[in-house]
Parts: C-alpha cells; sequence; structure tokens
C-alpha cells in the first residue's frame, strides 16, 4: 500500500503533468496521473496530451503495465465513465487490477460523471478531494467552461507602474522586458484562442502566434488567433495575422465591408456601445471548442470584456516605469463608483527580469 | 577575536538597530552599533536615536562597559570624527579599549570624515565595506540629501490594478486595505515630512499624522506635516492638518492670500507651470534639517515632483481592483514619449492583506 505521503508526492506529479497539456487539450481538460505499485513505488504516469488522443488513464496505465495490478491511481480528475472516443478510463482502471483510486476534482460534466460509482461497485477503494484547489486551479479554465458555459478569459495587460499602456504620443515599445514578452508566448501556448482589437491591430500589426522554441519538448499547438474588428477596416491585405502560421478568425458587425480577404470570418450583432457583442463572440468561440481566451487586446476591448463581466483572471506585467501621461490599461468597463469597482483576489506575483508579473482572479460570487 | 561569521551576525543586528531610529535623528544619519568583547560575544548594542542625542558607539559602549576592552564594534557607518554636540565617537571607541573597527559605509559628509584615519593612527585594526549594500540601502535618505543637497523623496501612491486613484465620481474609500494604511503611518513614522498638495486637502481633508499605537516601544516623533497650497484656497479653518498633533508649515505662492489662519507659512515662487516651485520647497525644508520627505500629494503634485526629477523612490500600494476609469496616479511630469520615461529599479514587493506593497528606486544615474 502506498503511504499518505507517497499518494501526496504523486498527486503533486499528477498536477505537474497535466499542466503539460494547456492548450491543446480542449474541449477536453487537461488531465495528470501517476499510478503507484502495490509497495507504493511509481510505476507509470502519463497526461492527455490533445484532445482525440489517450486520457492520461490511459497513458500512465500503459507505461505501468503489469505493475498497475494491486497500485493505487492518483488522478486530478475522476475517471471518466463514458465512451467517448479512447473509451472509459473507469474500465481501463478496473482491468488494469488498479485496487484503489485517488482523484483531486469531482467532474462536473454530466456526460461524464458517474466514473467513482463505476470504480466503487467494482470494488476499488475510492478517495475524492487530494488537493483539489491546487488541481482545480490548473483545470480553471476548463472548469469554468463548463460551470459558465462560455470560454475562461484572461486578460493580459503590460503596463507601468502608473498604470499606461503607451506613452502620450502613443510609443510603447517595450514598455515591458524581453523576460515579460518570452512569459507571454508561454501564456498564449496555454491558451486556444488570442483575442485582439481593431485599435491593437491597427498600432500593432501584431502575429498573435506562439514563438515556438527550437527545444520545445511537444510541438506546440498554436491558438486560434482571433482579431474583433467591428468595422472590418483594422485588418488590411498583408496583415500579420493572416499568415498560415495559425489559424485565424476575424470577427466583424452585421454591417461591415472588410478590408481583407481571404481570411475565416464571422459577422457578429453590435452592442448599445457600438463594439461587437461581446457573450456572442464568446458564445462562437465555445461552439468552436475554445475553453481558454487570452485577451491581448488594449484599454477598449478590455473594457468591453468588464462590462460584459467576460474577465476570469488578469494577468498584469508591471514594468517600474513612470509615464504620466498616456492611454490606461482599461477603458470603459462601465465602473462609474468605488463601491462597483470589479474586486480580485492576487494568487501569484512573480519578478521577471526588471518587471513584475501579478495574477488575480476574479473574487468568487453567487452565480 | 570575533570571526567573521559572528562579525558579520553583529553588522546585520547593527543595520537593523539603525533602523530604528528612521524619521528621528536627522539632520543626522541613522546608525546602529554592536560591540563584540575578546571572545566575540555581543558585549552591548546601540543606535543614533534622535539628533542630540547619543551617537550609536556611545550608547553600545555605555551597554558593554569594560567588555568592550579588546574587543570589536561593528557600525552601520564610519564612526565620526568631529566634535559635535556628543564629541567624536572615534575618541570614545579609543578610550574604551576596542581594538577592531569594522564600518559598513564611508562617511561622506566632509565634516565628519577621517575617523577611519584617527582609529587607524591610534593602531586600532579599521575594515571598511562589510554589508555596505544592506547599510548604504538603510541610509538612503540621508546619504541622498548629502549628495543632493536636498531632502530624499518617496513618493507613496494607493491605486488598483489599472493605476486609478479613484473613480469617475471621484469616490475612493477604500481602494486598498486596513493592512496598506496602516503600512502607510510606519512609512509617515520613519519620514522627516509629509507633503500633500491643494487636490488632496481638498479632497481628503487629510490629518497627516502618524497614528500612534498603544504599544509602541518609544514615542513616536510626528513627521512635519507639508501641504503645497498654491493659492492658499485648500487649507481652510478648521482644516485637520492644523491641530496640534503635528507641526504643520503651509507653502503657499508669493502672491497668494492664505484661507486659513494660525499656521507657519512659507512663501515660494511658482514654476512655470503655475504650481510652486518644487526644488525651492525642498531647499525650505532642507534648511529646517528634513533629509526624508514621504510625498503623499495626488497625481498632478507628484507630476510635479517627477518633472523636477525630485522623487527618488516610489511605493506603490496596488490593490487588485479594476476600475476602467477614474484619475490616474500621476500625471504631468513632462515626460510625452517612452525613451524618456522615468525608469526605477524593483526593490522589494510585499503582500499587504490583499494588496500588493511595491518599492521602486530610481535608477542610478551619473551626477
Amino acid at each position: 500500500m502506498a503511504t499518505a505521503v507517497a499518494e501526496a508526492a504523486a498527486m503533486r506529479r499528477a498536477i505537474a503533468l497535466a499542466a503539460r497539456g494547456l492548450g491543446s487539450t480542449s474541449p477536453n481538460p487537461v488531465v495528470g496521473c501517476v499510478i503507484l505499485d502495490a509497495s507504493g513505488e511509481v510505476a507509470g504516469e502519463g497526461w492527455h496530451q490533445r484532445a482525440g488522443g489517450p486520457h492520461a488513464e490511459v497513458h500512465a496505465l500503459r507505461a505501468a503495465g503489469d505493475a498497475a495490478r494491486g497500485g493505487t491511481a492518483l488522478v486530478t480528475l475522476e475517471p471518466c465513465n463514458h465512451t467517448g472516443r479512447t473509451g472509459p478510463c473507469a474500465q481501463a482502471l478496473i482491468a488494469a487490477g488498479v485496487t484503489r483510486v485517488v482523484y483531486a476534482v469531482a467532474d462536473p460534466n454530466p456526460t461524464a460523471t458517474g466514473g467513482a460509482q463505476t470504480l466503487r461497485a467494482a470494488g476499488i477503494s475510492v478517495e475524492q478531494g487530494l488537493q483539489e484547489a491546487a488541481a482545480a486551479e490548473g483545470n480553471a479554465a476548463w472548469l469554468t467552461s463548463v460551470r459558465l458555459g462560455r470560454p475562461h478569459v484572461t486578460w493580459k495587460y503590460a503596463a507601468t507602474l502608473d498604470g499606461r499602456v503607451a506613452a502620450a504620443d502613443g510609443t510603447s515599445r517595450w514598455i515591458t522586458s524581453a523576460e515579460s514578452r518570452a512569459d507571454v508566448h508561454r501564456l498564449r501556448a496555454e491558451s486556444d484562442a488570442v483575442v485582439v482589437g481593431s485599435g491593437t491591430q491597427r498600432a500593432d500589426d501584431p502575429h498573435l502566434a506562439v514563438r515556438v522554441v527550437a527545444d520545445t519538448e511537444a510541438a506546440v499547438v498554436q491558438p486560434l488567433r482571433v482579431v474583433v474588428d467591428t468595422n472590418g477596416t483594422a485588418v488590411t491585405p498583408g496583415a500579420r495575422v493572416l499568415d498560415d502560421t495559425a489559424p485565424t478568425l476575424i470577427a466583424v458587425a452585421d454591417d461591415a465591408t472588410p478590408a481583407y480577404e481571404g481570411a475565416e470570418t464571422v459577422r457578429l450583432p453590435r452592442s448599445a456601445e457600438g463594439g461587437l457583442d461581446i457573450p456572442t463572440l464568446l458564445d462562437v468561440l465555445h461552439a468552436r471548442g475554445v475553453r481558454s481566451v487570452l485577451l491581448e487586446g488594449g484599454p477598449t476591448l478590455a473594457g468591453a470584456f468588464v462590462a460584459a463581466r467576460a474577465v476570469d483572471r488578469v494577468v498584469g506585467y508591471l514594468a517600474p516605469v513612470l509615464l504620466g501621461a498616456g492611454p490606461a490599461a482599461l477603458s470603459g468597463g462601465g465602473i462609474t463608483t468605488i463601491t462597483k469597482a470589479l474586486r480580485l483576489d492576487v494568487s501569484e506575483t512573480v519578478r521577471l527580469g526588471p518587471d513584475l508579473r501579478v495574477t488575480a482572479t476574479l473574487v468568487a460570487k453567487e452565480h
């Protein structure tokens, strides 16, 4: 039998393994699994690598082979019970002779639940809740998307200490450091879609793809590049997002006449404020399997997301720089008085070269 | 003889002791001293507690008594050689029979230097530079004031993650938490003067004194409260800064007709922008013995200090809150393009309740 200490260590490892799948498993969750043999030694490990591929448990059981018999499986999410593209994991665990299953987070997805029940019915010892908070945080995007029926949105911005994203004359290269900019590529790689607005499109002509580093272990799954180009005038022929590095979707208003050619386009209604309706945009992305959105938009688009209550997490790259003038990081959002301010919890602060990365998540509210 | 490890520990202790004097020693530096006896054990310690009182070395030698003979003195700053109000410390160390003196920072003050030379001439082993950077940081205000001939200025602000100091309707109580607000009182207690502008005076009617906590070891030396009330219209009779908790100085323009009565007033020339001339204000404060200024002013006054290149350190209390509208933390300052931005180094980040305190210091430049 594995000791509690061995199980805790194995679950930590499973959570770390799960994170490797971020950005390539949607519409599935990320999942990690570690199999301990009957004596409590690690016998196999695996993670869900991409949608359509084997689940974490299957990878780990394959690696463990016969050593799984009489052993314990540590899984970050409740093993599935449904026969999807890869067969139910609960059955695979039973067939492998595992005698104990510990999972961190219960599966909230109605089509997948029941795995624990099936395992128990087969006489397996089942426990839920080990390191649940950490595992849930690692799966925040997918869990949010299940709960709210829309993708999880992370708003990323880079600003000075006084909250400016550019100087008075519009110059902004580079407010933050090379270390911070490299970190943004990690965020993109972990996301299913990257979204900018027409202001950023015009000012920066961004590429929005993940820069592939030579020693990357697995091939990067490029996120869907999304430009919210309400009037269809910001994306022009030759724009960098129109290359074939990654898929691109341009969202324009019903009545727009796009200036570009050759990109996939979706037509959306306008909001009362004249921009595109953000909930409809998120519906469209959700329907395409997008579960995590990295909003790299400028102040106006970020304000529209805030107004739509569609920001779940904020990642701010703060440069120790003062400007005293220039556009603020966030504009609009419909908040006019301090008691209505959007309050978040700081979940992490990290030094990145000279800069500071602050991650904050929306304070949980009743739904 | 004290070992190198014992000396390092004693210097760390001396630096911590020195910090206790912050806010009450000006125009003198803060200094801490630890005496190790001949066997390397701590025999006495002391710190400079207030201007006019005994120097750190004298306190420590008194505590050590005869145990100082043959011992080592660890001092954060070069012992003084001049006969001021308390007699030269170099002579006191010689008289006590100390055989070794280790100091962290050389005294840049021309009227005080030569202490090391005097000690060496008396046959004492003298070493400089142990933990110099940490000791210099602890004495940053005084060292800056010696170097630049003006007080060291810390700009303190409290803002949202998107850089706002108030909502669109002007409400701002409370953006930051009780923990952050308590911490500001610590900053005030460490400062010789606290400065606000007319905007803050009108909006908040601040008291600006240090809230005295019941279990405070020593009596708090209240900072000088300074209101930059250019037109003399912001401070009105009954203003809280006019009470007798702490001294108050109101700075008005040459041509102003003050609305208040009974407060000390200094008349200053206007700058080209119409506010008061900041360098002249700092000259006035320096002449009064002020070595450290805590600028609690709003965006406009902070901008005037930035424009005058008179901000040495920034302490930002960042609340994990988004507003999307409202005044920015810093306004003006004369920076129009990104290459002219004021660049700082983050020296510390601390979580204070839900908030983040970011301390950044001006990147050292040629002078």
